[in-house]
């Protein structure tokens, strides 16, 4: 098999050298924004940061430092006022989860595209107000699903497309980290269900579902699915850990396990009629990258230098922007993901199957 | 962390350093017989083969090719008349499923010990009749679960025992394989669901779910599954390929996944609040073995030369009985994965949690 290493880092959705530069503001001043966001913007070839919003003026203002290229520091009440409405074009929102959708409603009604973090929202309905906000203002909203821009996932996408493993079969998938131990706060917005919608599954979880649709490009249709807390924190959202079985069509299962308290793991693994892919790490974005191809009795180690998978994103979604090009994780493509993460929840609620073939 | 990797493949549970020999009739003259436990035998210090036992009184003549110490080649009916049964101390039962029950009968009846091939039997009902002949006749039956008396599996049992990553929480569990390429008969035993009470549930699923159960040493108390069948071959058995999650004390998911129609494949991970084992290869006998262990930043890869499985597990057996010690995957233990693999039938025809706490 040829594996052509020195071109997995390939753009291969680039088709226009210099398509200009697309300024964002990014909505919600977290960690996230600040330590990934904003400096993956400042190494990408089509963005750069004009704005920063957020809940407080005092942040607002002090995150300028942040890139040279910052003009406003504003408040969300500024933001929703449409005060430095001329000196960006898009928005990045990276709020909590139930905050979304106020923010691309506003982001609509100035007629900025978004790029919206996942999960989209909190509950389904609430993305689905997204999803027609988007379609009535004519916007795009593109679901920050960073795996399906980062090299590894699309490199292993292709050779399922190929038929190097044969048609798919079973697939396994993890994401785990020790969230209190990360930001060691009980009250934290994630361990709110009103915010978050919920804690594992929402924030986890989605990393393995998403990512299977897009390396299987199918949807599920069915859902089976298991939660449980053992700490107090976890009380109010129920998933401290959770397990769930899709279904895609013609039989094809993806075993899922997700946690918000144990070792930081993350895995991805399509067993297929003919060989087999595993991408070990999988979803976090500090580590070495790679995966292991199988074919009858051999076995490919496929490594390259990680780049950085959020100005993967940021560029590609620019690039779409300035090319007129449609984005790839559309609001209904995220729609998808907030029906079988609701589903899930209904799932382990009832303990029976949950039919999700009508998405 | 220190792995005494020298010691990986010594025998724990060796006390005796000459305890004798235990002579074997071997039921059952499928390849799997004559290509691995007879040989294996062949190789052990504790074991010998004198008898064969076959439905084809040609088929137990011709075998006796197979060893020097093969004394008698017989049919069933003469094994089930007591026909050389002065000639061996212990059966080995390496029928189709649904024939385990009159073997292991007639060996009660005759005083023998048995080591009975996985899974006990067809049914949950069947397999109760092998608990309680085990008990009424007060003889040894142990299942013959290979990964039980394999090194890597031990060490990794070891390892989860001493605490080294934390408390499990997630376990990933693949087995899969392509049975119509290895045997291409559409009217073997396997897919007759009379004889094997299931395809691949019974066959491949069985390895993870008890693995799990020996390296967590604890058993399920609710499964939750699918099965697909699409070759016509499964039409019957309706268990091409399975997805089954198996929920464990203190919210601890094993996420499961066995087919007989996908590319050669299997593994088992444990993934706990502090840390992480990876078996992969997990299942099959004839690789390369050793486990993968992460602890905080640190990742050790453990590789050993592999060992014959089927000559540890006969001489594990063997040493248990000549030193009168109880076997350790008993007919009670072996009965508990045949309630969860008949209710892993029942869940996935059902689409609910089946409640198996009571086992």
């Amino acid at each position: 098999m040829d594996f052509p290493v020195d071109q997995m880092t390939e753009r291969d959705w680039q088709t226009a050298e210099d398509p200009g530069t697309v300024r964002f503001a990014m909505v919600g001043l977290g960690w996230w924004t600040r330590a990934e966001a904003v400096p993956a913007v400042e190494e990408s070839d089509f963005c750069e940061t004009t704005v920063l919003v957020s809940g407080s003026k005092e942040k607002a203002r002090a995150g300028k430092d942040l890139a040279g290229s910052i003009e406003h520091g504003i408040t969300y009440e500024e933001f929703h006022d449409g005060v430095a409405a001329d000196a960006f074009d898009a928005v990045y929102v990276c709020t909590p989860n139930a905050l979304h959708l106020p923010f691309v409603e506003t982001a609509a009604r100035l007629d900025k595209d978004v790029l919206c973090e996942k999960p989209m929202e909190a509950t389904v309905a609430r993305a689905r107000e997204i999803v027609e906000l988007a379609s009535a203002h004519d916007i795009e909203v593109m679901v920050a699903y960073r795996m399906q821009t980062e090299p590894v996932v699309r490199r292993a996408r292709e050779l399922v497309r190929e038929g190097v493993i044969g048609d798919p079969v079973l697939v396994h998938g993890n994401m785990s980290q020790r969230l209190l131990d990360i930001i060691p706060d009980p009250d934290q917005w994630r361990l709110d269900p009103d915010t978050s919608g919920g804690a594992t599954v929402m924030d986890m979880g989605v990393y393995p579902i998403n990512t299977t649709r897009f390396l299987l490009d199918s949807d599920p249709t069915a859902v089976q699915a298991r939660t449980a807390h053992e700490q107090a924190a976890f009380a109010d959202v129920g998933d401290e850990h959770a397990a769930f079985t899709l279904e895609f069509p013609d039989g094809v299962y993806a075993a899922c396990t997700a946690s918000q308290n144990a070792y930081k793991s993350s895995h991805l693994r399509v067993t297929g009629t003919e060989g087999e892919i595993a991408i070990d790490p999988a979803f976090f974005n500090e580590k070495d990258r790679g995966f292991r191809v199988s074919v009858a009795d051999e076995h490919w180690e496929v490594g390259f230098e990680q780049l950085d998978q959020m100005t993967e994103e940021f560029d590609y979604f620019a690039h779409a922007l300035l090319t007129g090009r449609p984005v790839c994780a559309d609001a209904e493509h995220g729609f998808v993901d907030m029906c079988v993460l609701e589903s899930i929840y209904e799932a382990a609620d009832s303990g029976e199957t949950v039919d999700v073939s009508g998405l």
